[in-house]
């Protein structure tokens, strides 16, 4: 195997942290990240302000001490094309796709060539949140028995860097591969995506389509929403458009310039 | 993927930790041995006389309680057919074969089906001593970087136990797919897809976003936005029931049944 720093790619993956409350586990991860040459770490609303100096990141202080601290998933993620959730499951109802680690780190090797990817880890007690989930396009598991499915943060994150690592060795064995058309178009940011959903909501607000007390309910079902359609940056662009008008015409937005 | 403990063989492995300094990575190899249905856990001179109680074995402290002390490797290995051992290398001149992790994981898998296998991880500084592999068939490394190759222990387990029930689910892969939850969804059919062009574009119309002059190509664009989305029949009448609201609050369309 070669040197995974040889592959640039691995600097389009964000291990993006949410809510972490022990920082051995944020220097665990760092850890991890560095051995398998993954850099760029986001940590969202950390429980310790000073896990940048956790001794568990052994070999891996800089990376930890470069970590970018965001105050929401949606800051953490929003120049991202494809926002992917870990998840122990349970029995817990699933909003989102689900895919096998092993099945989704072929679907994040083929973004990751196009643009940035995030994987999202919660924290240790209750991983991630609905509002969390909201943001993310599917859902990710690692195959543990159900009876125990609940792994370590820092060995959750190891596993899944190394299934990505393993992988991306599998891809480039294939010659094919590499000389694979790149066809599709670019993929919207989950800012654009995050734009989208809040001129939406606008709408169906004017419209009386939301109701009061449902309200942070169906903005997470309007962000999972918009993430299904996996819009490309152009259509992105072109829905905004068509309802910043609706918008308008409904007296909920400014006139946009046509 | 179904419990992990259904998968008899996993009781032909066992994890040997040989010389572990920090209780805490003991505790921590038992969590993930819990999460991928391993049982067998021997340890050799363990510093710590105590590991018994370490706390970061959650959900595993039975299996750690349950650990077989041995005095030397030889003893620990003494009734396994096969005794793998786990190296970061890095420079050290090699007198073993050294697999990679998923190479290496195939070769464990055949050697389980007929006997016991050991597989055994050195202590946190050092790794395993010349004479613990004295005692190796051959060596296995899971493919970190060659700047920073040396996992911590309790990760390097988690990774080495994920791979070996990955190459086995792989093995059983179409009989997994059935017990897997289909979260695929039926597409919707052109009928509702034509159905919500129409109402999107008495909602752009009202909206005066459709100009006079352009209003067959804007249909046709329309169109061909909404196919592209490859929406969901449960996602098309999502969007079709918002727009409609939408359309009645436009004055544009009749009030629909909520």
């Amino acid at each position: 195997m070669p040197d995974a720093l040889d592959n640039l790619w691995l600097d389009n993956l964000c291990v993006v942290l949410v809510g972490t409350r022990n920082p051995l586990n944020l220097g665990a991860a760092a850890r991890a990240m560095s051995n398998f040459g993954v850099r760029r770490l986001r940590v969202v609303n950390p429980y310790d302000v000073a896990f940048r100096e956790a001794r568990s990141a052994v070999g891996a202080a800089k990376l930890l001490a470069n970590a970018e601290e965001y105050a929401s998933v949606a800051d953490a993620v929003a120049d991202c094309g494809l926002v992917v959730g870990t998840t122990a499951v349970g029995r817990r109802e699933l909003q989102h796709r689900l895919r096998r680690l092993d099945e989704g780190a072929r679907f994040i090797h083929r973004r990751m060539r196009s643009g940035a990817v995030a994987l999202l880890f919660g924290s240790e007690k209750v991983g991630l949140s609905n509002r969390d989930l909201s943001h993310c396009d599917w859902l990710m598991r690692i195959p543990t028995r159900e009876e125990h499915g609940s792994m370590n943060l820092g060995q959750a994150v190891a596993v899944c860097l190394y299934e990505l690592v393993r992988a991306e060795g599998g891809r480039r064995r294939s010659a094919l591969a590499a000389s694979e058309p790149n066809t599709k178009k670019a993929n919207a940011n989950s800012e654009d995506l995050e734009r989208l959903t809040q001129v939406l909501f606008e709408v169906l607000r004017a419209s009386d389509y939301v109701k009061p007390r449902t309200e942070t309910s169906t903005e997470e079902k309007l962000r999972r929403l918009v993430r299904r359609l996996e819009l490309s940056a152009v259509d992105a662009d072109l829905l905004l458009g068509m309802l910043r008008q609706v918008a308008w015409k409904l007296g909920a937005g400014e006139k946009p310039n046509q």
